[in-house]
């Protein structure tokens, strides 16, 4: 379909497009609501067919894998919408469109587009729909900067962004890879600069040159080293010359000639060049925080492991970008070894965070209804049948309407609980199956490492910050308290005891590492690589110039403990898991009080 | 300079060039004794001029880093060669050299080369300057490609083989790059079918395309950013046009420029292609490791954490085929954002690998020396002042000519002082200073992992394979074990014993974690992430059927102790350290005997 604003479009570059078509295909239909709509933005060699057969290439669409019945995009479900972008080749006006007032196409002539003009494009197509709000906006590579620039400028009428292998601006490399694919298209002399097209001839060799190259980079070299290797073209042994004696040469090649058929050089160096010029940060005063200060979107990033294009380090700027404007963001390092094709291609675990994260914007999430309950028992409270009463006793700490920050959150039980209750809360984890749950619950969480990215929150982001036993298995547990304490006003942290009675035992008469139900790990294969004491904590803590607020010591049956008199070494030797909630202290220091005195060690949780 | 060679050289492809030439250049002059030559090989841009100012660039030579006087090949002590290779543009015979018997360049009636042709033409270079054997053959790139070569062919002629960013066979997306590169070059109208010198015309956009993305591989995208990142070229914002915008396209460009004017485009042809058919292990059966089965040469692999055109795995996969032949190999994996060309840049750490490998071959090593004296005593004993006792016990552990693998040797102590004493041993080090330290001393030590690297190594490779005061800071210890015991005959551990009664008098009455001399560290910044106690170690050997040889505990003093009884938990409270000597039972199996029954627990060291 062929939508055709009434208006001309102004451009970024200070001309505008008095006459403007956009070509686009939808895949479902819009509910009585309107709220089920979903924009998907393609990248830089695709278009608006992203499902179903291709009408010139005869393949599948570009995201055939994503959108039809059945799949995560199911347009019984869910209406679709992907519209070829400004400047492309496939309907919509680029220099290939006859220039107005004339018979020729535009050629050079066209003026620069960015990532933001086709934004306005899709925006006014998306009004002609009558689409107030989107559901979501999607999109991988080139499309996800669209997305990131939907979020930015429209950020009241979408309910969701997904930016997929993308980044808020384009680096120097692949600057450099562009003007690489742009000189070699240019210096085909049948380019003859940018009028090919009343030549009837093309500038198919340096076109073929600019994909070939620019092919490479959407692979990784594991996927080449596996699908191809060294492996000979139908021969048995080199020819010693210049023929494609590699199977890579011979696809790649293919990839080359095939690609001049469809797509149109001119094309090629416009859609480049708003890549390279695409910057969002640029507009906000350098500052990428600042683009999404207003947002109320739910954003989920996804990476790929192989993908060096688009590498997760630019995921991650986006990430502290959002985590600097408070905006409610998930974060997706998906393992492949298929690089910035990914996006494209068969990955599971993408299409289950999709699902997830689109089913919890459209309010059908299993996850809310289940983690809404509160309590202890059911399903969604299994886990706190292995010992994790230490969760009663945080939730117990949280004020009411506090935002916080659980780091370690596995599958978000202790989250859920928290948001159901009406406190704001976020969550990183390590696993992959942990944030894909937490993501299918409807919960915001972030794949991360707490040794390394609790670096990507601004200071005082959060109320309260949870590390619930994991304190022993981090890396730098003294960088983590700094780094908790750094981004949020409260610190609670859980921890196995291993100055527990059991413990001291063990290893005074039996001579072995203890083992207990909360350490039941063999010595060699622990993940508890930094165990310590009540005592020892405490005293880092006062090294640390941090105060304590409350302490709860639970006993070999998880029951909070009362201590009597004023001995720290009782908590000690009687806590088999401990609780400190702790601030940074203003006086700096313990006090060097026992901890009982301090918050009511043994106190029953809320 | 250049040298005529009487004979015809025959060719890898079958064909022979009746007429050769080699330009070369030499630095220093060779000694009496013609013990001080050393060949470099230049990369794919590279040429004979590898030191001071070059005759077309007018810039210093490739490597003028590291030849000359007070640096690294210094000409007053070694006698440098290097010649520009068999295809090159630079003198030496090349597909722009007069085909004879006529008056028109080769062309592509050049025969294909491959790197074992351009090493047949050294090795009569060589031959002619009257050398018989050339104390070191050094290269980066494609240059480490003819070292490796070298090395394979020639290992009789060779005290020691460099190569450096390197691999053996070139991967599928090397290839992918290379094939866009010469794309670009034949889609250019002016190459004319390798034809184009006759006409005074070349196809110099074409070549400068190919420069341009094979210059691209050669950086890193973090270098990139840090030179460049998206600043604008002599401009305050962006043309909206297809000029160079920005600094990134400008140098590009640049570079695409210039070479033209140094570099033959038929040239880059043969080159990419010489470097595209190299996989040394083709020519031996698919097994790499037999390509260097018969050497006697020493390696010393280098590699760059940023390369991602000869990643670090290229050199493992070398490292391994060498570990496989039981050749002597040292390998360093040098921290570096500069990417591939880093080997032709300012990296002191690169200097100081081979300053110290050079050193050592040319028997100029202090290590060798201070190593040679066996004692604990001096300078080379400093170490052993710091409770290193255990290595003393371990060292009287190991038979006379065994063959050691020393798993996190330091700066080498023991490997020196076992090589002194007649036993062959090489190390695994994870930090870079302990690598570089070991190289200067002459010791050949691989930069690696114990976690990881391990793997490498083919199965009985070793007699010995000693892990000291390591065991508790591996990642897996069960898992280091089990490799310790496959790729030698007898595993030697010693580790700091959590089962002394110090440990459980500090953690049963104190209630903190232990801290001694040997374990000194608090316990949130320890890396001791696997402690265990003697008793802890015999269950997991019992466990995994590894059988006692012998036990030495050492007491709080370092004294080696005496346990009478038959009760191993006086050894177990007494031992401040324990080391075991342990081989793979055939019975399966601890017997369940207590360890001083084994082996004699507590006797003196030899």
């Amino acid at each position: 379909m062929i939508f055709r604003p009434d208006e001309p479009l102004a451009l970024a570059c200070g001309e505008a497009l008095p006459q403007l078509e956009i070509a686009y295909q939808t895949y479902g239909a819009l509910n009585a609501e309107k709220s089920n709509a979903v924009l998907i933005c393609h990248g830089i060699t695709g278009d608006q067919h992203a499902a179903g057969r291709h009408p010139i290439t005869e393949k599948p669409g570009w995201w055939d894998r994503v959108v039809g019945e059945g799949k995560v995009l199911d347009p019984s479900r869910y209406f679709v919408i992907c519209a070829n972008v400004l400047g492309g080749c496939m309907g919509s006006t680029g220099p290939g469109s006859l220039k107005p007032g004339g018979d020729k196409p535009y050629g050079l002539s066209f003026p620069a587009i960015t990532i933001g003009d086709m934004v306005e494009a899709q925006r006014r197509l998306i009004d002609h729909l009558g689409i107030e709000r989107l559901l979501c906006v999607i999109g991988g590579s080139m499309g996800g900067m669209q997305a990131l620039r939907w979020a930015a400028r429209y950020s009241d009428r979408l309910s969701g962004v997904v930016p997929i292998a993308t980044a808020a601006r384009h680096s120097a490399q692949n600057i450099a890879f562009h003007e690489v694919g742009r000189q070699a298209i240019m210096a085909d002399p049948r380019w003859r600069g940018g009028d090919y097209a009343e030549r009837g001839e093309t500038p198919q060799k340096g076109l073929a040159v600019a994909r070939m190259a620019a092919h490479i980079t959407y692979l990784s070299e594991p996927a080449l080293h596996r699908k191809f290797g060294r492996n000979l073209q139908d021969r048995e042994r080199v020819s010693y010359g210049f023929e494609a004696d590699f199977q890579i040469e011979s696809y790649l090649r293919h990839q080359g000639f095939t690609f001049v058929d469809r797509f149109d050089a001119n094309s090629y160096l416009y859609l480049t060049r708003a890549m390279d010029y695409f910057d969002l940060a640029a507009d906000y005063g350098g500052n990428l925080a600042k683009a999404f200060a207003a947002s109320a979107s739910r954003f989920c990033l996804i990476s790929f492991t192989s993908d060096w294009l688009f590498p997760t380090a630019d995921s991650r700027q986006i990430l502290r970008a959002l985590n600097g404007s408070a905006a409610d963001a998930s974060f997706v390092e998906i393992e492949s070894d298929k690089g910035h094709d990914a996006f494209l291609l068969d990955e599971p675990e993408m299409f289950g965070v999709l699902d997830g994260f689109l089913k919890s914007l459209s309010g059908r999430s299993d996850g809310r209804r289940r983690g809404g309950r509160g309590g202890g028992e059911g399903e969604g409270g299994s886990s706190f049948r292995e010992n994790r009463v230490d969760l009663d006793v945080i939730a117990g700490m949280i004020a009411p309407e506090a935002r916080v920050l659980d780091i370690g959150c596995g599958d978000g039980e202790l989250l859920s609980r928290l948001i159901a209750s009406g406190r704001r809360g976020v969550g990183i984890e390590l696993s992959q199956d942990g944030v894909n749950r937490c993501v299918a619950r409807g919960l915001s969480v972030v794949q991360g490492d707490a040794d390394t990215d609790l670096a990507d929150y601004p200071d005082g982001a959060f109320d309260d910050v949870v590390l619930s036993q994991t304190l022993q298995a981090v890396g730098r547990p003294r960088a983590v308290l700094e780094q908790m304490l750094r981004i949020g006003s409260r610190a609670i942290v859980s921890f196995p005891n291993f100055g527990h009675w059991r413990c001291r035992l063990y290893l005074a008469f039996w001579g072995r590492m203890p083992m207990t139900l909360l350490l039941p790990h063999f010595w060699f294969e622990t993940p508890n690589a930094h165990l310590c004491t009540v005592m020892d904590f405490e005293r880092l803590c006062w090294e640390m110039g941090l105060r304590m607020e409350r302490f709860v010591g639970l006993d070999g049956g998880g029951k909070p403990r009362r201590f009597l008199g004023r001995f720290g070494f009782l908590a000690n030797l009687f806590s088999e898991q401990a609780v400190f909630l702790l601030t940074r202290s203003s006086e700096g220091g313990f006090g060097g009080l026992a901890p009982q005195e301090k918050g009511g060690s043994g106190e029953t949780p809320e």
